[in-house]
């Protein structure tokens, strides 16, 4: 059997050498995965650079395309156009346990949070994965979110049914953590999903529909991290986090009411402060972001195909799990 | 040769008597053409109602994918939720003629407008036919969109290089006005749209991808009009709305950079006022927003293919025109 | 000494009978406050009904004056319009003990939450208490936040440094939870606050400015809970809601950067639904909203007024606090 | 008769040397003013600086803090960060002239527009002059808009009852433009007002409640322009802008549900283009904002005093006009 479903010609623009959102240097990914009967479910974290996100924040926007969801972090998001902490995916009801995480570790790093310094934003998305996990066991404690963080490398993602993505189902199928990249202009642009979104018999895989196994109502949702090094503002990454939509109809979600669909976008490219704190970075001129904008929707067209295609069958609280590489002999 | 490139077994739902946004009771469409030489440009009406809508306004929501544009009356109508005019489309630089001409019209209807009573909101949408059409003559005048507005009926939808879509482009093809209509839970959706957006090459036919006839930069943009009769409030047509972005991801668009693209959705389910003024109104359960929500997927993918498919080859300030029918017959 | 600072004439709308968010028939407040040395927090409850806000969620709006703050469940309730858990205050670092127990509530109240059900959304707001609070301690637990709800009662509101509003600094002064009430047009509404806002000497007290205790930096922010029985709808209230920065200004405030500054407005009115799940809801025809845009100008001014004036010199971790009242004596 | 109503101590920030957005090196304001019986109308027009906007626009950002407006080019100046026109102010049926206007100059310095290059953004904001003017007259022509363009320079500028601010009224008071200026941090903050908000009876100058000369419900609006040669990028000129709502705050004002209270901000700073198109800008640290956001809510209180106190009592359509000044002395 193939290891990707990456066809010829599909695609206009290039894939990174690790077609990962790890592509974009200075990003690190790391997970952990909780399987224990009922438990099925995990952190995944992903880290903008690997040093003091609080006193080095990284420029970033977010698209909310429906609001249907429970993240945390994403109103200061947009009002200071930085994320500050670690960006954690996990399920619906562990948003509380990831956020204490990121709390203890950025005092652990800044005893003065909270005192002479102000509180920190933790970034914490979610889905539900109520139809494989037993989410209403909270068994996600902020240690496992520490422990997700500390593992986290530079190296290649390990995807479909790990870390938040365990109990995800999408399209029906087993979906999960999915990964991609695309070159463009002399940039990179990775995109990283939590994929529990989509209604069984809407996917088109590179244009081709799938039939349904069986069908069923949309309840998921899908998370969409995208890095780039791209010199952006908080403005234009918000721009380019818009463009996850195009990629999701390609798929040919209709980006049903019940899916929290959300978008968060950074940029490696920091300012720098001179001695009077006054800022110096750079941007890209807008018509520019354009190749980027195509990068986005690539890339988060197939970190979903790329989720569903390395999905595990983790059986479903109510039967078992159906998974794309069976569907796709099938066809 | 067909009469339309509807397949059998593409789409889920099925559509309307008309496959038109005059499907839904009530609305009519209206439109005038101008094709003298260099002017090459035109104006669509769509009406919610046959009434006096600025005494009668229909609830509506706003979707702005791509704010780079240029219409008219989306402030107001995103924060009182409600459309007081016919809409009227039109290419970029027509704008104020359209402005004018409704505000004439509404002051004709209501006398004491500006005066005793507050002033109107006009409604009008735009993209930029300037590689058919040349823009910078301003040929079209506030008579042109009132009698636009006077032919409006609600009977079948000219198609194609018509109105204001006579010089619209779209994925390196002549484009213009769209529409189709589906059926869900005993209401109608209904969906036209000025398209003029998307770059050669990206389209695809219903999963099909399509070679370019020559690479381009998008240049243009998109308009969506989505009409319905089941009762939604604003929030819910401004959610409905934003599905349309699903609709142009399915037929391959990145939404790009220069593509200024924006839904407006309304409903003909009017409130009740009571003798104190207190609205009685209907709406739907939020779960059953999803069927309307596919259907506007499905509605806006199609209209767009229905305008390229009706498209006459209309020449370009710089050379000769390339058809949808045309590109489909070498495929 | 008056047990209250309310002058004559000074406000254009009558209070209602308690002059409290109370006086909106159905809601509830109930406090839970933590005095034990360096720790001094709590959580302020506020239940817009008695009965299972999943079942039956509250028409709501939002809006995010500045949106530096760590609040939980906005996105989702400007997304859907509503509200379905009881509405929590308290300190930044709390917020996710608050989210802990409304999901747990709402579980033992819906056992299939999470399962056949969609999940909850847990609705908690927090102003950053660290200028009093040993904030860093996270002494607020979940069964904290179940006994302020437990507590719960429609008479009066108790004031000034107590739940939530324990280790509040407003204006260089002793803040708090305030509440006041207007009557309109047949309607109550209601404002509570959580104040933790504005730097020392820009206070206005009614017109009159007072001069600051010492210099110091803006680091707090201001919760703002608005309640009203008059019908309305979400995009309705949340114009209301934008209605809170008219207070703000009256008082003085210049909306710094550090002040996390959001209010949430709902009301009582619920829709109907029939058996097709259909609902029928009513509401105000939009110019009547002017006078309860008034009253939650008002409102929220004299909330403040009385967070301050209702407050004890609890002590700041450096150094002693001042009170509103000896300010005044000052005059 | 003193020439200001400036007092001392009132306000905590100093004036720039002319008190008026001119006071930012590079703006320059002119004003057409019609004073034809009826016809009691005008444009004012600001330009960011005096070359080619187009060629050279400045970032900028924008605050809809009550959206029943009709103004026009918001959109893409939200989606892009900047404006590429000189700002008209008019009145609410004359955004179509100065539309028109604004694209006819663009297109005489870019002969291009439209064709090689993107179309142009005009920026028309507006209030109705309704209650003094002959607005159904639409007496203003694209010609007249040029003509304030024309007459712009950086000198001291008319205020009160002059250009755009011809038909203004404000809190039943004569109205029209205003304008001040604030240092802070070695930048110079102004402001420039269009003000026709406000309910008779509601006016606190500063801090001291003047009573109505009659009552008379809200019908107008308020246009706020900032200017300053700070460098901040869009986002955060969008927050500058959103201080706006503390200075009409400060004035008593209640947000009325009829008036549509819109703030735009622009930035002199320009960022600098490499050979590559990469831009290099710089921005202030964000708590470096509060300064300015103080200075916003002083510059707005005093620019719609200014305007008040410079008005002449222009007749209404129904009766005399009043004026501030002789409120004061009656006090």
């Amino acid at each position: 059997m193939r290891d990707h479903i990456r066809p010829g010609g599909w695609w206009t623009l290039q894939a990174g050498p690790g077609n990962a959102i790890t592509d974009v240097a200075g990003v690190k990914v790391g997970q952990v995965t909780l399987d224990r009967g009922p438990v099925q479910t995990g952190f995944s974290a992903v880290l903008p650079h690997g040093g003091d996100l609080f006193a080095q924040p990284v420029p970033a926007g977010v698209c909310v395309l429906n609001g249907f969801g429970k993240s945390a972090g994403l109103m200061q998001l947009a009002e200071l156009g930085q994320i500050e902490t670690p960006i954690l995916l996990t399920n619906t009801f562990s948003v509380a346990a990831g956020t204490e995480a990121l709390i203890r570790r950025a005092i652990a790093d800044n005893p003065q949070i909270g005192r002479s310094l102000p509180t920190v934003n933790p970034l914490v998305l979610e889905c539900n994965d109520g139809r494989v996990n037993d989410i209403q066991a909270m068994a996600l404690r902020p240690d496992h979110a520490l422990a997700a963080i500390g593992r986290a490398d530079g190296g290649p993602v390990r995807q479909g049914t790990v870390g938040a993505g365990r109990g995800m189902v999408s399209f029906g199928l087993s979906g999960g953590i999915g990964t991609a990249s695309r070159l463009c202009g002399g940039w990179v642009l990775g995109a990283l999903v939590l994929s529990n979104f989509g209604q069984p018999g809407e996917l088109r895989v590179m244009g081709r529909r799938l039939q349904a196994a069986r069908p069923e109502a949309e309840k998921g949702s899908i998370i969409m991290l995208l890095a780039t090094d791209a010199p952006l503002d908080s403005r234009q990454l918000s721009r380019l986090a818009r463009r996850s939509a195009a990629g999701l109809g390609r798929l040919g979600s209709h980006l049903g009411h019940g899916s929290g669909d959300i978008a968060v976008a950074f940029s490696t490219a920091l300012p720098t402060a001179d001695a009077n704190g006054l800022l110096t970075c750079q941007r890209l001129a807008e018509p520019d972001l354009d190749p980027l904008f195509l990068a986005t929707a690539e890339a988060v067209e197939e970190a979903v195909l790329n989720a569903l295609w390395h999905a595990e069958p983790v059986p479903r609280r109510e039967g078992p799990a159906t998974v794309l590489r069976d569907m796709l002999a099938w066809g």
